[in-house]
């Protein structure tokens, strides 16, 4: 019999937990083990705050996504939103409830992962709360972060004539989803799956890799605002189509986005071929790809490619004024109107 | 039909609560709707966060705590680790999952009494996640607050010769919890369950009162920390029996408790006298009745009774050296080990 977290009780698990996470990111006036943790100094208007769930059956499956990626991935998910307002982490919470007969090698497997992102992003536990969970596994996390400068992008500054730009090619994580629920895996080395052809594999490995392990766009979000390049942003979690729409709103203004503009990640071309189906589904309303949506003017993205930094902008559009609304212009030519979409919970 | 959450839709419920909570606390740099939050600023060794979590089957059943007190105790269980350290709320992230087939009017009596909460504490809601459930409602709070001086109640501080104290009476919210479970309900103008004599009834109301509505002592916690009147504290949360456990292990001391001395809530007397109980198991081993646990110097405590504060502190034993271990002197002036106890996850 494997032991379970109820063979280890609440308080041994979070020395555990706490144990694994000892020395990661900068050090805390006062960490977990309190009532409440002490957190470093910040100016006014520097600090930032950002918090994510993440609900098994709603979120992930335990089946599919091995609890190595579902560590990593609750905190790159908090990671991306503070990289989109251009913050840099500092600390982080940890609010966790699993079910008593969740098997210990699984939950250390989930510390691990959490490990990893937190040691790549320089990021430490500050506290949080472990409770049973009668159902399901639920991950929520908070994570605080620092501006640098007094600016930050938020998604209420996009002015008409601004461009618009992703920061990476769209659809991947989208297209790992849908291979999970085909039966492929993501093994301990490699993937595994009702496929065989070397270029078959490659191609499901970098979609699942895509959905299950993201990488928050702390190398260049932080950056791009510090240098005040951008004029507003977000994360792309819940995709494009609903992500745009959100911008817009926020920000008063329209937008007309030239669908053959968006990059379309590889592995989406090649398994939307194989399914018959259009890529352009899984890269605007596939969500989960945490590439930064941002609008800029063009001096600045002239000023951002000349720096050579990684994921140089990719123009897909422009602002328009508000009254323009929202459009999409094919790839004939015509013009038609957004399709808003991408996740929505409880629809 | 009532109307669901599935009827509403996630962006719909989150403006729906945002605009509930508007206006409520302080203003912040920026609030919901954006990525992450912009945090006031926070002076060094000033700033507290802590986080909780709440889940339906564990901490509560939907069928037994109305929504309203839901909303409100989600709040005030955060509120009391702030108070417990001596901090004053500032703002408040919270992260929902609730199950798509849950009643939007229970969700707007949810919303109503965080809102009450908030509004008393003078907590802004600055930001959070709302997700689907497939299971069970899952509440997870986090609360910022300030130090006004850099003095803090931490697990840490207490020393032998120190008293040990408590802000009130034990036993209410465990006695609330059983008389739940035995078919009493909080009604809307009233308790209703089996008993209708006068007294019962305004026993079993003061029991669920505790346990459905508690209230972080935040009437006290910043103000004994601020005149540096207590050496350690924490909040009762896991119970008597367990909390003294944690405030002796990180203080590295030992403590000796008189039993006849611990207070112990009329209603609690009334229900275990019924019951056939041991008044002691409930006030001790029951948790939740967020009342201070304090350790503080004799001086200390006559300059706090002097001041006439609410919940002056009851004195129910003292701190002495480590090898001496954890006491309990009962009634009868013998001493025995300490029980270890009160409610643990998983276990």
């Amino acid at each position: 019999m494997p032991t379970l977290l109820r063979n280890v009780g609440e308080f041994p698990l979070i020395d555990r937990l706490v144990r694994r996470l000892r020395g990661v990111g900068p050090r805390l006036p006062l960490g977990p083990g309190d009532d409440a943790a002490i957190l470093p100094a910040l100016p006014a208007g520097r600090a930032l705050f950002t918090t994510d769930v993440l609900v098994e059956g709603v979120h992930f499956r335990r089946d599919t996504v091995p609890p190595r990626a579902l560590g990593a991935k609750a905190l790159e998910v908090n990671l991306s939103d503070l990289a989109a307002m251009g913050g840099r982490p500092l600390a982080f919470f940890l609010g966790l409830s699993f079910p008593a007969d969740y098997p210990l090698a699984e939950f250390d497997a989930f510390a691990a992962g959490l490990r990893a992102s937190a040691r790549r992003a320089g990021v430490a536990l500050a506290g949080g709360d472990t409770t049973a969970s009668l159902g399901p596994v639920v991950i929520s996390v908070g994570v605080l972060g620092k501006l640098r400068s007094r600016r930050c992008i938020r998604r209420d500054g996009a002015r008409p004539g601004d461009l618009i730009a992703v920061t990476g090619p769209l659809g991947a994580a989208a297209t790992g989803l849908r291979l999970l629920a085909e039966g492929w895996r993501w093994g301990g080395r490699g993937v595994e799956g009702p496929g065989t052809a070397r270029v078959t594999r490659r191609q499901a490995r970098a979609a699942l890799r895509a959905h299950l392990f993201p990488r928050a766009r702390l190398d260049v979000g932080p950056v791009a605002a510090e240098r005040g390049w951008c004029r507003a942003g977000l994360d792309l979690s819940d995709g494009l189509a609903s992500d745009l729409v959100h911008l817009c709103e926020r920000s008063g203004v329209g937008a007309r986005i030239e669908r053959g503009r968006v990059p379309v990640a590889a592995c989406t071309r090649f398994w939307a071929e194989r399914w018959g189906l259009d890529p352009w589904k899984l890269a605007a309303g596939g969500g989960e790809d945490f590439e930064l949506l941002l609008a800029l003017p063009e001096t600045a993205l002239e000023r951002w490619r000349r720096r050579g930094l990684p994921h140089p902008p990719r123009v897909i559009g422009q602002v328009v004024e508000r009254r323009q609304g929202l459009r999409e212009v094919g790839e004939d030519g015509r013009s038609r109107p957004w399709k808003r979409g991408g996740f929505q919970h409880f629809a």
